[in-house]
């Protein structure tokens, strides 16, 4: 961050009064602009013995296997996040029985979530994050 | 947000190509800004059959009774977030035990996370953020 979003003038890295950490802060409008992890929601879709993967079309890591997961959206629940990117990148329709991680990765902001999650149907396909996708 | 945190130019409010949501979006550099949950994390401070409670000495809901808790910082673990929130606002050292609840509540953009946490020693006193603090 080098403007406030605020106001666009310049922002100055510094400990506001009261704080202990440093925050991106406006001297123009006083705005304290703070940063916070994100989280990262995904299941492990099974179906019997095996657990449906998606191939990433997307950086980082293009071509390589993982579970459906995508960052949070505001306005939803973590429950719904997770059905949310099943269905976008694995077009599959998963039932949530429990979480089964919440690990954070703190050296790039992010914590990640995981919920157990069979299959509610056999269906499944390439979402728009995904070259290939199977059990 | 009215204003590019990247190179200070206005942004404005649309959809991205290849996304389905509105962002704020800087014609200028270019950058989308993406707008995410924070997290809220906390524990309950057990010790035998009571629960160690702060009293808020901020708004919202100054002088109300809460659990200890905080906004997880970029960096740490949601583990270390919780002792240092509880270390902060109820000046207690808890052993986290387990998780006790992920809540999300969608219409504030946040994620509540609690642990259940016995208490290590019977010390505790007021944070910076408390006005009082009991079992």
């Amino acid at each position: 961050m080098r403007f406030c979003s605020n106001c666009g003038a310049p922002v100055a890295l510094k400990i506001p009064p009261g704080d202990n950490l440093p925050r991106h802060v406006c001297d123009a409008c006083s705005t304290v602009h703070y940063s916070n992890p994100k989280m990262v929601i995904g299941c492990i879709p099974e179906w019997r013995d095996r657990v449906l993967l998606c191939r990433r079309a997307i950086e980082p890591r293009y071509g390589l296997w993982t579970l459906p997961a995508g960052f949070m959206e505001n306005g939803e629940t973590v429950a719904q996040a997770a059905l949310r990117e099943t269905l976008e990148e694995a077009r599959a329709r998963v039932e949530l029985t429990g979480m089964f991680s919440v690990l954070a990765v703190p050296h790039v902001k992010k914590v990640h979530m995981f919920y157990r999650a069979p299959l509610i149907e056999l269906e499944f396909g390439n979402g728009a994050d995904s070259i290939d996708v199977q059990l």
